[in-house]
This record gives structure tokens, C-alpha cells and sequence, in this order.
């Protein structure tokens, strides 16, 4: 492997992009590959098996494009597929549940911590398991939000049925006197606002997707991976869905002037059509 | 290796306790030896070879208490002898100066950085290379702040002579447009309100210690090392020098009750007096 390969990152559709954001802020020099599967999105309600499948299928896409590193930056397919990918890949793979359990551990002062993410991440227990075996003094309160996704993957994110959706769906949050809440899909930082304004000023949200990166940092640190020059062109995006939609919601919400995703088709052929 | 193994601590003094009390607040489940080589503090000054077999006799003696990771948390050992030791020990090694440059690389807003530390590590331009490698457009400005370790290590931090000292030696960094301040020490964070006092609050000051053990949990998840379980007896610490200076500080700076260290030699022998 060399410094000046890619580093690759997989997502069910556009959440990965919170990821990304941070990538560009903190590893300037590297150039990245994203992969969204909008066209199978979400993964959440799917069973694990499908989701492995699937994440196998978007990680042997980028291997083919010669990625020095994995992030999968959608936390349904971290749970369920986080240790399969790591074992088979012959480079550096990183997940978001461990990174997102780490910053919470940090910013909790009272120990109570809930999670919200899709059916998938929250029925795998991935979170609750990282946090006890990280704190076992944590009280965690998982609940299942399978409507986020399909908000910010149709650009509602900031419209007034996402509010209401948001406000809706956190009601049995509200008074379990949390002070950290973890936002465990890397869809839900474009609904932050909302979830915020919901869950009031007293509870910290986590974004796993900074955390993350930092742990992408130090890994290419520590394999001495890490690209020492600067980029011209820092990033290709990939999707299986609208480029037209997938191109509108990365220009928003990443620093770049416009985002030009191309269409690729994934399961059993790699084609790009 | 077993994940129950201690984690093992080197600084030339007290210093590294900075990293310990972020260590004891992030990783609550890891038992921690800490050897500080009081005796022969300050390391800043001496050459580097002398700084490297000092650093080896540390990293041995840990080593023979069976830890399976070493984190060297001194900026003028890890600017000098990172790369030996982590080439001749068989577990991982972490340094400190990555991290701080990794943390300053996130928080700068306007390339501004500045890098106070000890004249070994400045010279050393560790700093320099790592900020410049992450972040080309970093502009970079170190002062070597000599007077501050002994300070430190005499338990003079919170006296009005240590704000004279900090405030004569900070003067050349004052209109410098800084928006960032490594304290490329690990004794610094012990005289943080002098030095923000000093530099103002638009100043954001990096204490490495915090991210330098979010790579350590990286790594420790990385290869599954992380002990699962709360433990007991949390840290044990040796020092080379005096046992009463050294609980005196480390009282007062960790969340112990009281520490109480025991005495070893260096340098040839390894035998606990």
C-alpha cells in the first residue's frame, strides 16, 4: 500500500457524508472515495444477512478502485458487518459504533446516555455493549428512529414534517434525564438542529462521525499511511441511486462548489452504467 | 498478551500524570503503572542520545511488569525516541505528539499555530514536521519555555513566582495572532490558567494528554486489548526521586485519595530500592 491511495467510505446512501465532512475538515492531504447505495437505502428494517451482503458488495467496489483504508460510515452495517469486513480486508477497516460509545464516555458526566438509530443498530445492542464494556456505570436508553432516514434521503431534512417528525418520534426521550445522546445513524447530524431543539440545550449530541475520524487519523498515523501531500481533487463519489439527489445533498452540506456523483450499479455486477 | 495486562506510563517527572488523569476519566476499566524519572528530570535539556537510553531504561522496567501497551508521555522522549522504542518493543507504543497535532489540526480556525515546549523537543521540530504534514497551510511558531518543568516538578505551579515566569517567557508569543497554543509538555497542563491568563481567551490551548488517550482507546479497540471489566486498584506509580513530592502533586492532580509511589532505580539496575 502507498500514502497516496484513497481511503474509501461506504453508506447506505447519503448519512456517510456527515463522515466525509469531518474527513475534509481534519485530513486534508486525503483523497476519498464514497459510496452511497441509495438505490437498496435504508438498511436499517433489513435482515443482518442482507446488510452483510450489501456491505460486502460496496467494499469490494472501492477495493477495486485501490482504497488503503474502509470506513464504514453507516452504523447498521458497523454493527452487523463491522468484524466480517475486517477479517476478510487486508486493510485498516473502521466502524462508527466504537468511536461514537468513545465520545460518549467522554462528554457524559451523569452517566445517563441514550442512543437513537435505525431498527437494525438498535436491535444489535452494538452501543449498549460498547458502552458497558467501556463504562459499565452507564445507563443506556436505546430507542429505534426508522422514519429519520427517509427524510434526509428525500432532502426534508429541514422542512416542517421533519420537525414534526423529529418531535414526534423523541417524545419518549424527553424526560429520561439523559445529558448525552448519541446520534447513531450518521444520517441524523443533518437533523441535529431539530434534535436538538427537542431534546433542549442540556443534553450533549454526539456525532460520531468526528470521533471517527480521529480514529481514521490514528491509524494512518500509526501504519505510517498517512498521505504528507497536499490534493488537488479530494473526492469521487459513487452512488447506486439519483446522482441528481445524491449531488444536491452533498453540495449542501459538504465545502465544495458541486458535487458530480456517478451512478454505479451494485450486486453481482460492478459496472458502471 | 491478555486484555487484564496494565497499561504502562513513562514521563521524565510528574508530567505524565496530565495524561493519566485523562486516562483515569476515558479508560476506567484500565489498571495504569506510571513511572516517572523524577531523579533525572528535566530531560528537555540533555542530548538526544542520553534522552533515548533514559527512555529505553523506563520503557524496560515497565515492560518486566508485563504491560501491554506503553505510552511514552513525555513530548521530549516521544520527539527523540518514538520510532526505537516502538521498533524494539513487541506491544504498541503511543507518543504524544501526534496527538497534539492532531487536536490542533481540528481546532485552528486560522492556521495560527503555536508549539511551547521544552528545548529538546522544540529543536526536535517533531512538532513542526507533524502540523506541517497534516496541514500545509499551517503556519507554525515555537518558543522553548526552559523555566517551566522545574516549576512543575517543585510544586511551585500555582505561586506568584510561576506566573511571574510564565508571563515573562510567554511575552514573544503574545501579538503573534495565535488562535491555537500546543503545550508541547506534558507539565504544562499543570500551569494552564497561567498560561491562558496570558494568551487570553481567544487562545484555544491543546492538552495533548485528552487526545493522546483517544488513541490509545483507538488502539486499545483496534487490537482488542481493552479490558472489559471495572477493576479494583487502579494505578500504581513509581518515581525515581522523591516519593513525597511526587504524592504531594499526584494528589492534588488526579482523582485519588492519596497516592503513595514506591521508589526504583534506573540506570543499570532495575531493583526496587
Amino acid at each position: 500500500m502507498t500514502k497516496e491511495q484513497p481511503i474509501g467510505f461506504i453508506d447506505s446512501g447519503v448519512g456517510g457524508l456527515t463522515v466525509v465532512k469531518e474527513a475534509m475538515k481534519q485530513l486534508p492531504n486525503e483523497h476519498i472515495l464514497y459510496l452511497g447505495d441509495t438505490a437498496r437505502c435504508p438498511y436499517g428494517p433489513r435482515p443482518a444477512e442482507q446488510v452483510i451482503e450489501y456491505t460486502f458488495e460496496m467494499a469490494n467496489f472501492l477495493m477495486e478502485q485501490h482504497i488503503k483504508m474502509l470506513v464504514i460510515a453507516c452504523n447498521t452495517a458497523t454493527a452487523v458487518a463491522l468484524e466480517a469486513i475486517r477479517a476478510a480486508l487486508p486493510i485498516p477497516v473502521v466502524g462508527v459504533i466504537l468511536p461514537g460509545a468513545r465520545a460518549a464516555v467522554k462528554a457524559t458526566k451523569t452517566q445517563q446516555v441514550g442512543i437513537i438509530g435505525t431498527i437494525g443498530t438498535v436491535k444489535s445492542q452494538s452501543y449498549y455493549q460498547a458502552l458497558k464494556a467501556k463504562q459499565q456505570e452507564i445507563t443506556v436508553t436505546s430507542l429505534a428512529c426508522p422514519k429519520f432516514v427517509p427524510i434526509v434521503e428525500s432532502n426534508q431534512f429541514q422542512t416542517a414534517v421533519a420537525k414534526k417528525i423529529v418531535a414526534q418520534t423523541l417524545q419518549p426521550l424527553v424526560h429520561k434525564q439523559l445529558d448525552t445522546l448519541i446520534l447513531g445513524c450518521t444520517h441524523y447530524p443533518l437533523l441535529r438542529p431539530l434534535i436538538q431543539n427537542m431534546m433542549g440545550d442540556g443534553v450533549t449530541l454526539i456525532d460520531s462521525g468526528a470521533e471517527t475520524v480521529s480514529e481514521v487519523s490514528v491509524l494512518l498515523d500509526y501504519f505510517q499511511l498517512a498521505n504528507p501531500n497536499p490534493l488537488k481533487k479530494r473526492a469521487i463519489f459513487y452512488t447506486t441511486g439519483s446522482t441528481a439527489l445524491f449531488d444536491e445533498i452533498a453540495t449542501q452540506w459538504l465545502p465544495i462548489t458541486r458535487a458530480q456523483s456517478k451512478k454505479i450499479h451494485l450486486g453481482g455486477t460492478t459496472n458502471e452504467i
